[in-house]
This record gives structure tokens, sequence and C-alpha cells, in this order.
């Protein structure tokens, strides 16, 4: 195990990929290991029992700063102390090769500083989106991940979503006609007191949080990058929860298909749809990026009809999970790569500019 | 008749309405009569086969510029010749007195001057939506009105829909919790070759024909005035439909209450739907401003149900018909009178300018 582990966290990963003929099929079944680092909701309730479900990959190392918290999933997922490690001593991760991958999903403006850390310790990262809270720390990551010649991942799960796929599928096939409008709105009611309220840990409010799914979907439906952006923000700053971080933003993009699309972020209601809409008819899902229960609908020729898909051999976040390690084995470019998650956070700043200057933003 | 004409025609109708009681029930059961200015699609297939079953209403003139169309439909609606006017013997009008309300269905562009000059002719009038292609000509039309002591009503339909009725009764109950969001769509493929993509005749695109739609459905959903709009164009000047008018145009509003509108105006793809959502749930019209068919959703609670009213004795059409003369015999003030025509060009003159300037504009 340890030469093999040192050839593959030692040569580039295209060099690898030439080396076993560039196919991922060919290349052995060992799953590389992932260290989840900020051990909060989502990495303990969704992508730590997933890894469980994964061929390429699987949990090696915590990351937290709560020893109850290690103690606790150290014992439920066999992760000796050896791999526990806490901020101060996360650098170490440097001399575990069990660790090939560092899945940060940490507050958001804790990315970029984890990222490169975990790149400068010569591993592979998979960094929750949104990437990190600034276009300058984005760059600063994608700078690190080349350096160190690893790979940057970003957590865009529905990149791996069956019904996601399927829609971006039907707009692509020319099913709806020339698409015209997509409409896509996300949103849930923020409670108060905790850490996607405060700026200094999430950048930014719903938008940052929710509302980069409406935009991602708006781009990953296109399969365009807009040209032109306008936006609207609502929050009443004396909700004690918008102290620091807006409530509601809606953005319109133009992409230069003449396609516009629609988009709703909100910390004040319930949202979790897309409609794509061409001159023939449309491409509806509702829940569109929930964790689960994707429902999809079409109207093609006037009728109105349910799309039901197999159940997936695996779920969206077994795939999402098994990508990197393939990519890693491959050579190949992750899918949704440090690249796109830049490409959002460029929109975002733009975004909170034009809803900033009441004015549309015209977009290089 | 003649005495009760006289009455009805030359006296305030508050004076009117005084004298009855202000109850519109006080009121005989006389039937006010209608000309129908312009034999288009609309008024033929609509207006005058609605008008049948009105119960305060009847058809009594015809107006038209093609002396076949006064002629069949003469024929059909047993209208005598000397009820039978072009547009250059429209102005004696004056000297009917079977006719009460002018109802004007044409091209956009020509609905300030006959309304007018029927208003100058001493009668009431109902103006299609919308009223006129300016803001000017809104005030105008209202200034004759005035002077002339009559009614101006415009026909907004949908104020008699059952299922919009009960869609903002539905808001204004709190069911939905604070309302956050409007999202209205309304468009369809418009064809070439028609006086709609004519900007000397529409005095506009889509915005003006379908958009409004939209626009209005943001204004009686709210109950609020907005105090911003921003607003995105698209527009393939290639396209000969495209020659003088928009084809897409998607605006954003802003209410006091902080509720956003985001609304949709497409004439190359069909849309006809909206839905409104607060913290607690949303409720969905789709159609939601059809002639007929409309299917009504809610999902309160996260549960998701089909709302279905009974069969209403007086469809929208005949409603709206029936409005006009029982607000001029109980003397009350219609519901979509001139100043909700008005209201609605303020703000298409303001998305036009929003997306022209590409900067958010603020309403008075």
């Amino acid at each position: 195990m340890g030469t093999r582990r040192d050839v593959l966290g030692g040569i580039g990963a295209g060099v690898f990929a030439s080396a076993l003929g560039g196919s991922a099929q060919a290349a052995p079944k060992r799953k590389l290991g992932y260290a989840v680092v900020g051990l909060g909701y989502y990495a303990t309730r969704q992508i730590m029992p997933n890894l469980k479900d994964c061929e390429f990959a699987e949990l090696k190392a915590l990351v937290s700063g709560t020893p109850a918290k290690l103690e606790k999933y150290g014992a439920e997922y066999g992760i000796p102390k050896t791999h526990q490690y806490s901020y101060e001593t996360y650098d170490r991760i440097r001399d575990n090769p069990d660790i090939d991958i560092v899945y940060v999903v940490l507050p958001n403006s804790m990315h970029a500083e984890y990222t490169i850390r975990a790149h400068q310790a010569g591993k592979h990262v998979m960094c929750e989106k949104p990437m990190a809270v600034s276009v300058a720390e984005c760059q600063a990551m994608i700078a690190a991940a080349k350096k160190a010649g690893k790979k940057l991942m970003i957590g865009y799960r529905c990149h791996f979503e069956p019904y996601n796929l399927k829609a971006i599928e039907t707009v692509k096939s020319g099913a709806l006609g020339k698409p015209t409008l997509i409409f896509a709105e996300h949103g849930f009611y923020a409670g108060p007191n905790q850490w996607r309220l405060d700026k200094a840990l999430s950048g930014g409010g719903s938008m940052m949080d929710i509302g980069i799914y409406s935009l991602n979907a708006a781009r990953y439906l296109s399969g365009e990058e807009p040209v032109e952006v306008s936006a609207m923000e609502y929050t009443d700053r004396s909700d004690p929860r918008f102290k620091t971080v807006e409530d509601r933003i809606d953005w319109q993009l133009r992409f230069p298909s003449g396609l516009i699309a629609d988009c709703v972020s909100s910390y004040s209601s319930n949202h979790n749809h897309y409609r794509v809409t061409g001159r023939k008819g449309w491409v509806e899902l509702e829940p569109a990026t929930n964790y689960e229960g994707q429902e999809m609908w079409t109207r093609l020729e006037g009728k109105r009809e349910q799309v039901v898909l197999p159940k997936p051999a695996k779920n969206q976040f077994v795939r999402q999970l098994d990508h990197l390690p393939e990519c890693i084995m491959s050579g190949r470019e992750p899918i949704v790569s440090g690249e796109e998650g830049l490409r959002d956070m460029r929109l975002i700043e733009a975004i909170y500019r034009a809803a900033r200057e009441h004015r549309a933003i015209t977009l290089a």
C-alpha cells in the first residue's frame, strides 16, 4: 500500500492516467482516503454516511475543533486517534499517507484557508459550495492546487443528481425548442443564531448559501455563461437575523443566446424549484435540488406529464464523492472544478454589486 | 324609455345613485346598451357572444371600418343599419340614445382617440387593456371622462375571474404568511404579420399585449404599488417579427412591504402562470388568466392541494360587462377605472426605461 500511495500522491495526475492508459476502468479498485474537515450537520449526516457506499472512496480521518465530536465520530466510524486532528494539528495531515483527499465542510469564510493548507500538505481537495467568500480567495485556491499539482473540486452535488442531469439533457435535446426563460427559486426560512447569519463566517446571506443553487442551475441548464446581470434585494435590517447578511435577493441573467434567467434567493420563505421554458414547452423540477425526493414534469405540445426515473445504483452524494477519486486515478479534471466555483463567485459579486448600485452589470 | 335614458345619460352618476339610495338592487332591471367599436377576434368571439348573457347590458350598436363585418354581425345580432357606424360616422353615436356605453376594442394606439370621442359624444366607455400607449394618453382619457361626467372602465377581465379573486383572497387571508415573492409569467408565440407587431398600432411588443397580465397580477395579488423596478429585454432584431416591437422583457418590482415580484413577458414562448409565496406556503394558478380553464394549487404546511371552485353563475366576461352598467346605475366607480389603467401604463413606461437604461427606476 505504501508504494501505491506514493505513486498516487507523488506523480502528476496526467502522468498517472497516461500510465494507466487514461481509463478509469483500468485503474485498481483501491479506495482513496478522505479526511473530513468540520463535523457539522452536513458532514456528519450526509457526507460521512454516504462515504460508506462509495466505490472509490472511504473515510480515513476527521478534523474538528471539538474533541467530543472527534471522540464520538471516531468511535462511530472506526477512525483511530492517529487520524483525528484539531485545527491546530491540521497541517500534520501532510504526514498521513492514508489521507488522499480533504473534504472542507467548514463555514464559508474558512474554505479558502483550509483548502490552501490541504494543498500545501500535498492533498487533493473537495470543497463545499460556495467555494469561498470572494473571487480573490477562489483564485488563490486555484493557484494553490496548481502549485501543489493536486486536484480541486467543488461540492456541486446537483451535477450528480439524476433528475437534474435529465433536465439538462432535455434542454440540450431540443425537445423544448429554443429556450427563452429559466426561472429558478431557492430559499428557506433561516432561524436565528446560526453561523450562516454571521457575515464574518458566511461571507453573505441567502445568496451565498441557498441562492447559489438558483445561480448554478441557471448556468448548467442554459449551458451558457451570462453577459449581463441585474438584481434587487430586500432585507429588513430591523430583523435580528439580518444584522450582517441579506435576506432576499432576486436577479436576472441575460445569456448570449437571448435566454433570460429570473432567479430567487430567500432566507424568509421556502423555495426549491426551477422551470426551463422554450418555444415548444417546459421542463420543471420541484423539489429541484434537495437531498432527495426530486419530482420532474414536462409540458411538451401542450401535454403535461410527470417524468419518473429509475432509482440509481449510487445516489448523488456517492456519485459526487466517487467522482474526485475517479478523476485523480484517471487524470481527468473534475466536472465541477475550482474554475466552476470561481465562475459562480464572480457572478455572486456581480449580483451583489448590481443590487447595491441599482443598475445592470455587464459581464466580461 | 326615452325619459329613463335621459335621466341615465344626463344626470351625474352620483346624483342618480343618491336618488336610488345608492343600491344597485334598487335600480330598475333595464339593460344598458353597448356599442362595440372594432370587430376583431376578441370583440366578435368573446365580447359579443357574452353580452347575450348579461343581466344589465345588451349589444345595441356596431362600429367598424369594414362594411362586410357590419353587415355580417348586424344580421347575426339583429343590429339595424341605423345602429351601425363606420369610423367616419362614429361621432354620430351622440344622437343615438340606445347607446349608453362604448366598448373600445381597437388596436392599442387607437384607444385614446376613440375613448375620448365617445366621451365627447356623451357616452360611458369600456376600453380594452392596455388603456393606451402612453401615460399622457391615459391622462387625456381620464380628463375627457371627467369633463363629460361619464365613467371610464378598463377591460381588466381577471378582476372578475373567480380563481384570480380566490388567489387574492388567499394572499389577503394571511394563509401564506407574509408574502415574499410573486412570480408571474405571461407569453405566447406571436406569429408574423399582425397589427400587434406594428408599433404604430400596438405601441409596443409583448409587454403591452400579454406582459401587462403579469404586471397587473403582481399589483392585484400584492395589493400594493411598487416603489422600484428593474428590467431586462431580449429581442432578436433580425427576426422579421420584431422590426418595431420587443420580443421578451422580464422585470422585477419591489413593493413597500418588501415583497418582490419577478415578472415575465414573451412573444416567443407560452406562459400563463403565477405563484405567490409567503413564509407558510404558496398559491399558484396555471393557466392563470386564460379565457377559461384556470387551475389552482396551494401548498400550505408542506401539503400540496388543488383548489376547485364551483362554476359561477356568470363567467368573467359577463361579470366584467355587467360591472360598468351596475356602476353607472348605482353611481359607484368601477373597480378597474381609468386610474387603474394609468397606474399600469406608468409602470410599463418605467419598465421600458429600466430595460433601455440598464438601471433600476425608483417610482414616485
